[in-house]
């Protein structure tokens, strides 16, 4: 943690890659890995990888490859995701349920203790587990529950409001998948946004089938 | 269309990033910006952004800014934006619906065109005006309308059998919202995969909010 501010971001951007190609690794009952190996698997040059983990000491043994678990676990340590923040999720129309229902919150360092939405139809329900509430409670609910996150799946015509009585909640962590730009708005309030943008990843994919 | 093979692809990741900004700028009725504004707005070094711009020929006009339209259409081009490929979308769960709800397509250089569920409950719906049709009739529909991409929504352990289906349809570019890791699977096709990793961003969440 005490190195966070020394490690650039794209180094850091990397690491969910790794964590996620040893989590495979793990599941089909491999212990140790070489760097040629990870290396030609993910695609990437070892060079790079040893690069990569030198920025947070170096994990490897010459010749003797990588334990897997180890690695996998260095690298969980670094991202964050042993411990919990508490976290709600605000808006349940297809995203947001798409997203309830496919994360698995508890894993990558989140605890998702509450949905919110405003429409009633929606109270009550539960998305594994967890349960709807009238978003109209959602300042009480954060005070009184240390909620530090909010996944923001609402419209883009209500994003502003939302986002507003979000950071007026204690709200300082977005997952934000609105086009609403949080960061610029609250710039100067101590807060964190990570934005998914999905058009961006859909331009990718056009430039790289130009030739197809 | 000449310079793909040299530019690196972390310079094209960043164009949907200036693509989105300018975008932005044109609706606010802007017409020029400098590259001091451009560089400010963005967080990114006027000297990042030159280089950027450099890899395709540059834009710039040195001290009058650049012309926001034609900057815009320029990396429009260059990420093939302006010329549609046939499309299609496997899967309305939630994930499949928010993103055949959300996503403008067209403006992406995609044309939607079908929608390919193995529900019969779903047969016959639309979304965005486009139906929803049996998964069972994809790969004559693919053949008969010259569908190059799809986009894949099912759940992950329904993956791997509609993937095989796609790739026997004749489709060559995927998006993909599954874990199935497509590219390493048929990795002799010919073929271009986009991966939607929901963690990878959900972990990088983790990270930046470690000292929140």
């Amino acid at each position: 943690m005490s190195k966070k501010q020394d490690v650039a971001l794209p180094v850091i951007r990397r690491l969910p890659r790794y964590y996620r190609f040893l989590s495979y690794q793990l599941e089909e009952g491999r212990e140790r890995i070489s760097s040629a190996e990870l290396s030609r698997k993910m695609g990437l040059t070892a060079s790079q990888i040893r690069q990569d983990f030198n920025c947070f000491g170096g994990f490897g043994q010459q010749g003797y490859g990588y334990n897997i678990a180890l690695l996998r676990e260095k690298i969980g340590d670094i991202l964050g995701l042993n411990k919990k923040i508490n976290t709600i999720l605000v808006g349940v129309g297809n995203m947001g349920r798409a997203i309830a229902n496919k994360m698995n919150f508890e894993s990558e360092g989140f605890n998702l203790s509450a949905i919110f939405d405003s429409n009633p139809d929606a109270f009550g329900k539960k998305y594994q587990g967890v349960e709807v509430l009238d978003f109209k409670t959602v300042e009480e609910y954060c005070q009184n529950n240390d909620v530090k996150a909010a996944i923001v799946c609402v419209p883009d015509s209500a994003a502003r409001e939302v986002v507003e009585t979000l950071i007026n909640s204690g709200i300082k962590v977005f997952w934000n998948f609105t086009h609403f730009d949080i960061l610029m708005e609250y710039k100067d309030n101590d807060i964190v946004v990570e934005n998914v943008h999905m058009n961006d990843s859909l331009m990718i994919l056009r430039y790289l089938s130009k030739d197809i």
